[in-house]
């Protein structure tokens, strides 16, 4: 079937297979969305969605209603994060909604470009976002811990953080500076979910929270209307909206997900996706405990409002250290045909290096059989 | 049903009525797609296409296949475009693909920015795409026919060009030149295809071509691997990827377009666009010419390869001059509750205004009617 072959690496992968764990895909939930099977299916009618505008009444012109009210919908089921006072501006991935968001909030009329920081280590693409065109209105000033300088700033604060799954808070905390919360990864299947969120600019990205990156949705909430304003008017700029198939798509799963969560006997989402981590977080930490080389983060346990129950953190992203002496942890790996993305990357130092838990189970358990035999040959 | 709540306005205007013909929003086409029906409907499961990559192998590893092949397979019917030596780019609209060219023309190594020209009347988002971020790469440096620094430039050609319908061959013409043909408006329905355009650089866009404006699905043909590579770069750090949803229906529908030229008998996509453009241009031109303080483009008649016919060029957009002392043409048509775009913001002069040719027939017809009152009222 089609589906199969656009879901192309479903057959068994050779042993000596390279394993991508470089990117966070989220291929670990597919085997739910199959599951589900037509419950989510979308069909679209070619005469549909031709207009630029979704909703020429909203701030946020080429948001599809349908999208947004499901969006409110999910975060009151979760509790993660407060909707009432806030607009909801979409976004081509909430990676176009991190450029927004420094376009929206520097200042447009100061002489030098506005700092942006966040705490190392940090997510890679904040400085890439920042830097690849040069902007004279704003500039990556790296390390928010770090960071001294005078006037206006703008300070990303993620949470639970990439790469490394710790709950963060605000660093530099002074007058001029403006924050943006990244808050991809605070859902019930990585974290407790330990008070509904309630900041000025919060960012949330479909590829993970359903699993759905291809279809390139994020969404900010925002809490000031001139900010919401401005952030649309980058997306106008930038790419006139946002692809309506994917909104309209991803108004769908959300949907199901929100259903799944309030009528006991269907599937949970977050319960599965849970499970998943959790198992899977088992698993590497026997591993890399079974050898000396290799050491990973504890967290902490806290109460879930969203669950009832006491839960670790299980980030997305396994933040690995290396103990011996090896110059390069990223380059060994992908001598071991590991995919993997180098701490350096992230701020931080080259015996640090970021890989994805979300991959589908063959490769992650490809991985597991391979870092064991490197524990082998090295004790 | 839920289609005629998406489709909206699809309800009799009051006369009374804003008309909105600032965008050139592609409703003119809704028609075409409601008689195809189910043939172009497609179905998208929720279990496809989690992954943020669609072809690892591909320079453009987020390009889905068929998207591609579709893409490839309408140049060759149309006859529009060489396909056979450049790399397929997928962009969020052709609006994304402008910045991705400037980002990989410029040299990156310069002290100053680029400049990025294009002759009066120019289309009004180069320059918003060239400032808004204000890059240290590139520039926007005003009318190419003015233009006379020294030094690397990026010329972006548009042919037929937005906003006065006219065919356009490079201005500047010097060593250190980049050129980007824009060709969006290269389709049969609005003017003779009278050569197969084989530039380095060449932009199109599902809106203008099928109507999907609401999809954000454009392309660029690029002869060079190297600016290819720096264009999906570019993509990449903006939005890691292209919605694969989109891409899906953008495939289907091209493939209907292509399939309904290459059967008699069939509804040909191209011939009812010809048309209905045909139509629209005789009325404005009738209702125009009966009165004294408007004017119009001419356009040669010239011979079309793909229809096998002499044709005129059907822009998507009028060009209207005003003749009389009106100081601001685009304010006053605003009064009339007709909404368009100023010539000022195509380097142009503020009696000039640009008017979609595009919007549904409605709407159409309600702004001829009040071209007309305005007529009466000044005669």
């Amino acid at each position: 079937s089609s589906t199969a072959k656009e879901n192309g690496t479903r057959t068994t992968l050779s042993s000596d297979a390279v394993i991508n764990l470089d990117h966070g895909d989220p291929m670990a939930y597919e085997p739910y969305w199959r599951e589900m099977g037509d419950k989510c299916t979308v069909v679209i009618p070619g005469c549909q969605s031709l207009s630029y505008f979704a909703n020429k009444d909203n701030l946020c012109w080429f948001l599809e209603p349908e999208l947004e009210e499901e969006i409110k919908r999910l975060h009151r089921v979760v509790g993660n994060a407060a909707v009432e006072d806030h607009h909801v501006v979409v976004g081509t991935g909430s990676t176009q909604l991190i450029q927004a968001a420094l376009y929206a909030l520097s200042p447009p009329d100061e002489s030098e470009p506005t700092s942006v920081v966040s705490a190392a280590p940090y997510y890679s693409c904040y400085q890439e976002a920042a830097d690849f065109l040069r902007s004279g209105l704003y500039k990556w000033a790296g390390d928010a811990r770090a960071f001294d300088k005078d006037g206006p700033y703008i300070e990303f604060v993620t949470s639970p953080n990439n790469p490394d799954g710790s709950i963060r808070e605000a660093i530099v905390k002074r007058g001029q500076g403006k924050l943006v919360h990244d808050l991809a990864y605070y859902w019930p299947q990585y974290t407790p979910i330990t008070c509904c969120a309630h900041f000025d600019v919060m960012l949330f990205t479909a590829s993970k929270c359903t699993g759905h990156a291809g279809s390139r949705i994020g969404w900010a909430l925002v809490k000031d209307k001139d900010v919401a304003i401005k952030m649309t008017k980058f997306i106008e700029i930038s790419t006139i909206g946002v692809s309506k198939e994917s909104q309209i798509r991803s108004a769908k799963i959300l949907g199901v997900i929100s259903d799944s969560c309030l009528h006991p006997g269907s599937n949970n989402f977050f319960e599965y996706g849970h499970r998943i981590m959790a198992e899977r977080w088992g698993k590497l930490r026997e591993v890399v405990g079974s050898g000396k080389i290799f050491s990973l983060p504890e967290y902490p346990t806290e109460y879930c409002l969203f669950t009832g129950e006491f839960s670790e953190t299980h980030p997305a992203f396994a933040w690995m250290k290396c103990n011996k002496n090896v110059e390069d942890i990223e380059k060994f790996l992908r001598g071991q045909k590991v995919l993997a993305r180098s701490g350096k990357r992230f701020g931080s130092d080259p015996n640090y290096v970021r890989l994805s838990m979300l991959s589908r189970e063959e490769e992650f358990e490809i991985f597991l059989h391979r870092l064991l035999a490197i524990q082998g040959t090295s004790n």
